[in-house]
């Protein structure tokens, strides 16, 4: 078994012995509301909003955009879940300022093997074993990130599967202080 | 404001003002994988498998799925980060064995408002305010949870941008127990 895989599993055992009444948490998100922010691994949504287990719906992705796939969890966390109140929360420095959809198909064409990165750019470490298929797909880069968070508030805002009762506010998480720090222009666009 | 939001904003000034070194932390995972896991508000992926900010990738949706949308979370993850262990959790009692893409189109042309669930099934509250759109999107529920583990797994192990030499492990946590349960199907697909 990997190192990894072993700390997990005893972290796991350590949580499962103390975990007192959680199992009586109900399905539906108790303070009703969600979350769409980063995969990035310095947030911890739990930590940075203030969530006990059973609180508040979370989505992640790589930029905590609005994506299709956020938008269907965001529908199903309101239309079957009840949550009425959502945050779109983006962070400083965060990775996806430091690439674009070009950068990251030519990478890849090249080899999936991990790129290294420096003031020059991304560079291969290997350039054998890569496939053409990352060209297709949109990596949902952004280079102005409060510019990020009030096209994916917009996007929200915009979907016809949501309903315009749901307020949805722009953040962004600074990984410097641990403050979310509000995008007015975002909050705007998400009110109701 | 909204109680929600002061409550958010309060959690999270205080957050800030404990801060202490994480402010150092390295935009890398500082121990190279990631986690792929359901938007539930009773799972809190950090406690379960004992991570620390700076640690892991933590990517949520509706399900914990293997959508398009996660697999761009981690092939960036791999690719740009250097993650190099992949976990897909899954958990009992998941609201999307609840309903299937059928159910789902026809509740939200009817209305977007939350519906109600009991033993005859799911119905609309309301019936007005609707939209068709929701036709065209696959919910991506399911019905068998071991199954969906399994098949999420072998999206990610086939995809053409995933390296042949990052193992992904299947699991479902207990939402009774707090226990993270193998899916011994998956991570034998999943494996390196």
């Amino acid at each position: 078994m990997s190192t990894i895989k072993s700390e997990v599993l005893a972290a796991n055992a350590e949580y499962a012995e103390n975990f007192g009444d959680k199992a009586d948490l109900a399905l539906p998100p108790a303070r009703g509301f969600a979350i769409l922010t980063c995969m990035d691994a310095r947030l911890d949504p739990a930590k940075y909003a203030g969530l006990a287990e059973g609180d508040a719906h979370v989505i992640r992705n790589a930029g905590g955009r609005a994506s299709d796939d956020a938008i269907r969890s965001l529908v199903i966390s309101h239309k079957l879940l009840g949550t009425n109140e959502w945050f779109v929360i983006h962070h400083t420095d965060c990775g996806m300022e430091l690439f674009d959809s070009n950068i990251m198909g030519d990478l890849l064409e090249d080899s999936l093997a991990t790129a290294t990165v420096d003031e020059n750019g991304w560079r291969n470490q290997q350039t054998e074993g890569g496939s053409t298929d990352g060209k297709y797909i949109n990596w949902l880069t952004f280079k102005d990130n409060a510019k990020s968070v009030v096209e994916d508030v917009q996007r929200i805002r915009s979907s016809n599967l949501v309903p315009n009762n749901i307020p949805v506010y722009g953040y962004i998480y600074d990984c410097k202080t641990g403050k979310l720090v509000e995008v007015p222009e975002a909050t705007e666009i998400g009110k109701v």
